[in-house]
């Protein structure tokens, strides 16, 4: 890089600077003491309520535990080389022996992908769960063969109760959100039932309730919940959302019209909608062939469950065999992932498909908030072919499967409680589900908006409910590489640091007997600036790590070499600020012999 | 610097591996030759045609060049540590005697922004802006004291046309953006008239054209354009935005019937927008307080300008001098921003001001691509302080400063142009905007879609229009700290190794004599796992360490370094990697004494 024309020095106002500046790294405290539980139900959302991902909430009641979920989140660049968080299941593991079931909402990773990680901290707790999300369990526990097996019990939604233990049956009921079997729970306990929809949407027809929704929900009708839990990833959004049904004809006609290949790209977790474009295909005698890992892992399963013909799905290697207009392709990548199918088709690195003009590219998804720069750059590779491409801007072709605010007041409105606490969202979310159970007339006393951690506690029969002032543990957990902990601050901390201004060693040999270099010193320096060109900047520096330590070192006996690793730290950092602007993290290795 | 050879190692499938393998640096071609211009008239966008942001577009006819816009695009992650990415203006470096001038269509930083970094190497030429975008281009200059003084000379819109050189006159016409004094411009030239809208929207009513744009365009009715470019940033958004006539309409009754403060939070960017809002507080005798340093700016350029009344702006510091029912606040930071106004007030460490329950806060701007994490982060602040926030989902609080596709549909029937290049915007942006263009019958072979640095010309006395084979300099430049240059692929890389794995220098003295380490290796680790917490991870690196080199080194004469160094590199990534799955980047500094 040329040498900047501006020398205004180290006051400019600088991103790197700020940047140093914004991350202090917050002071743990040490747990709090937690009251026995005493006679209360305790309810501990351990994750999900400040955030949309890693969900997981505690049900406790006597010396019986219920979990409800174990999710995690993807990692951001607010964790740079995590690869997931995970809920902090410390409560968890103390009470360990008295945890009497994993109960699992559907197969979605945020409410599943942790099994893996935290099973065994939980004593490998029996786990129920319809059937879609038990193969959904097992696929994912088969890549960790270490393991010992999981014991899942499948149940049905609408069956009777489950009893678990002295203090709690449960019982799942159906409703919709997009993968099958999707499932609310209701435990039993002694001070009435707690209800949790897991993820919830409700089918509707500009804002009139389809037919389904009202059988799922009318078992409600005379049911009297205690607590009341439900999804808040929508609440943001005024309204209904699309009825997946026209999401569904709009995609079929597609399918019917589309001049030559149709390619479909959605996430592999929408296994019903997967299921209906399978249908499509078969009614217009088109060839369905699979594309991406986690697709193929949710076809296996629909196969396997027998939801759907798959006689007409085909190996990827025959697509040439069939004419185009015969040939549809279900694909992940609509998020722009880099790997992914449609990725690899769009920047031409697919071994079996190149686009065309005449393909007709289908992309059934809504942007995730953190991709619009991928899903930018797929459509951009996408552009690139001329082929015909369909986003849900211009068309119903995606509706989520979180409900809408007018959804949610719906089901607001099926159900009598008395107690009402919004999970599954940011606290922003969660406050505003709250504003929306009071306008529907829940007394906001009766509402807690809980954190990740809080301890709410329903006792005297029923009558009280509070949330402590003592939380259970919550720091994020953490995934990284064969590591599960806590999340590891000062490491973040540093990895940004290099990723800004990256890290400038300094490694000098100091004759201990005259304190004097034995050569000029040794200089590595990583994400710093481009050091073939600043062979000016390295030999000034070189010149002032020699004064530096040997205004400590000479006529020392014996040397202080904190003394000159705190003094060359100092002045190396100043003079590469004042050159560059940046602030590398500066570490002096010296070396007396 | 050493380098880092890495061997295969496990075959875990690790997010970091695939990060790593992700980021080949590519190969930078050696300029193209570019052939001379002759008789031909070029266009060349040096950028904004494969981004939003940094837009520049080079006229060049005879001994003749007029360069159109300087922007800056703000760096993300892609470019950790880089502070702006800059058009590449080696094109115009090496033909710097011929720029006759730099025109500006308005005061925006994807438009403005570049002028202190570029305009030295563009050969200082006179800088053509109206007046709003004048005093923000030296606004901006300011804060670079030690550059020679701009040559700015300012201009009207549908004044008459100014003569630049024997082929160019320019000429500005008013638009509708979201700044005053947004400007198209006409260059006028032997071939025609070339035309760039610059950034555009068209005032509306539900798809209805407001009067003023009918004004505005009315221009072109008998007017032959040879080319026509135009924005197309809102190109992917069918239909028509919100009128601001109603958005402001909306913000002034939520202005007028707030019970106690209200605050709204915007683009400082958005100053036609800010000059309503100080109507607004005027008419409802609200004093108002302005936060945010940009916000500043712009204030004190309106009140230059005598845009408006101004009077009833207060010094922050006498905010509790009124009572809340009579204070209004414009902030930024509706973005998220780390230190914006807003942020400060939300997450409690503004000096002035303390949210309360009675507040009224509007963000009156939509959600940046990229900044969904941190405007999350704001809501979920400022819903803790229980005061009433209005976003664009639950009322019409903001519109786009870009027309959406409805909007650029109706300018193009309001000019007759012979070529069409669509500019500003990705390239399935410019993709969809020359589809639109051909749809309303612009014949195919008249329509270019660009790439940074295409060459494009017009020939033939503007019966030929042609993309050459050539392009001129288009990798990205950028400013980091002090340095302006090209982008350093192989730092940014490290960077995001560092990021993501962390580095893990190892330090060995060697006996020369009899090759055995004269101690325990020193590790320094920085971004990798928490060292604290692995010191038997550490012990048998060490160990490693030792026999690694010592195979080597024991028994040679003269001792290999290199060979050594190569070694344990290999060995101690393949330990790393094997117990704990991440791959540091790995020095080795064996050092012989």
């Amino acid at each position: 890089m040329n040498p900047s024309p501006f020398s205004s020095g180290p006051s400019l106002r600088h991103k790197s600077m700020r940047r140093r500046s914004q991350a202090p790294i917050p002071i743990k405290k040490p747990h709090d003491v937690i009251p026995p539980i005493g006679e209360a139900l305790r309810i501990i959302p351990l994750g999900g309520v400040e955030e949309i991902g890693k969900n997981m909430t505690v049900v406790e009641m006597g010396n019986d535990i219920i979990v409800m979920d174990a999710g995690i989140h993807f990692s951001d660049d607010d964790t740079p080389g995590i690869d997931y968080i995970l809920p902090n299941v410390k409560y968890l593991e103390e009470r360990k022996d008295r945890i009497r079931a994993l109960v699992i909402t559907h197969g979605h990773l945020d409410h599943i992908g942790a099994i893996p990680y935290l099973i065994g901290k939980l004593g490998n707790p029996p786990i129920y769960t319809r059937e879609f999300g038990a193969l959904l369990i097992k696929k994912r526990q088969a890549e960790f063969p270490h393991l010992p097996p999981l014991d899942i019990r499948i149940v049905d939604a609408d069956d009777k109760s489950i009893p678990i233990s002295p203090n709690f049956k449960v019982r799942f009921f159906g409703l919709t959100h997009s993968i099958p079997d999707s499932t609310g729970i209701i435990i039993e306990t002694p001070y009435g039932d707690i209800v949790n929809t897991g993820d919830v949407r409700v089918e509707n027809t500009n804002g009139e309730v389809a037919e389904k929704e009202i059988e799922y929900w009318k078992m409600f009708k005379d049911r009297k919940v205690t607590l009341f839990m439900m999804d808040s990833t929508g609440i943001d959004k005024p309204g209904f959302s699309p009825s997946e049904a026209s999401i569904l004809k709009n995609i079929d006609g597609i399918i019917k019209d589309a001049p030559g290949r149709i390619i479909i790209a959605t996430f592999a977790s929408q296994a019903e909608r997967i299921i209906e474009f399978l249908k499509s295909a078969k009614r217009y005698e088109k060839k369905v062939f699979i594309e991406g890992r986690s697709m193929k892992t949710n076809i296996d399963i629909i196969k396997h469950l027998n939801l759907t013909d798959t006689s007409h799905i085909m190996p990827v290697e025959d697509i040439e065999k069939y004419p185009p207009n015969k040939v549809m392709m279900i694909a992940t990548g609509a998020q722009g992932e880099e790997f992914a199918a449609l990725m690899r088709m769009a920047n031409k690195t697919h071994k079996q498909i190149r686009l065309q003009r005449s393909d007709t590219i289908v992309l059934s998804s809504s942007v995730i908030p953190g991709n619009d720069k991928s899903v930018e750059k797929l459509k951009d590779n996408l552009f690139r072919h001329d082929a015909r491409i369909i986003t849900y801007l211009d068309s119903d072709v995606h509706t989520s499967g979180h409900g809408k605010r007018g959804e949610l007041e719906w089901i607001h409105k099926q159900i009598s409680y008395k107690y009402f606490m919004p999970i599954h969202g940011s606290h922003f979310r969660l406050k505003m589900h709250a504003e929306l159970a009071a306008n529907l007339g829940c007394p906001r006393e009766n509402i807690i908006v809980p954190e990740n951690g809080s301890i709410i506690e329903i006792s005297d029969s029923g009558n009280k409910f509070v949330k402590l002032p003592e939380k259970a543990p919550s720091d994020d957990m953490v995934v990284e590489g064969l590591s599960i902990g806590d999340i590891p601050e000062v490491v973040i901390r540093d990895r940004k640091m290099l990723a800004a201004d990256g890290i400038f060693v300094i490694i000098a040999l100091v004759n201990i007997r005259n304190g004097r270099l034995k050569k000029s010193p040794d200089i590595i320096a990583r994400g710093f600036v481009y050091l073939r060109e600043s062979q000016e900047l390295l030999s000034e520096a070189r010149n002032i790590i020699k004064h530096s330590i040997e205004k400590t070192t000479i006529g020392s006996n014996p040397i202080n070499f904190d003394v000159a690793k705190n003094m060359v730290t100092e002045d190396v950092s100043r003079f590469l600020f004042q050159k560059t602007a940046k602030k590398p993290i500066v570490i002096p290795v010296i070396l007396g012999v």
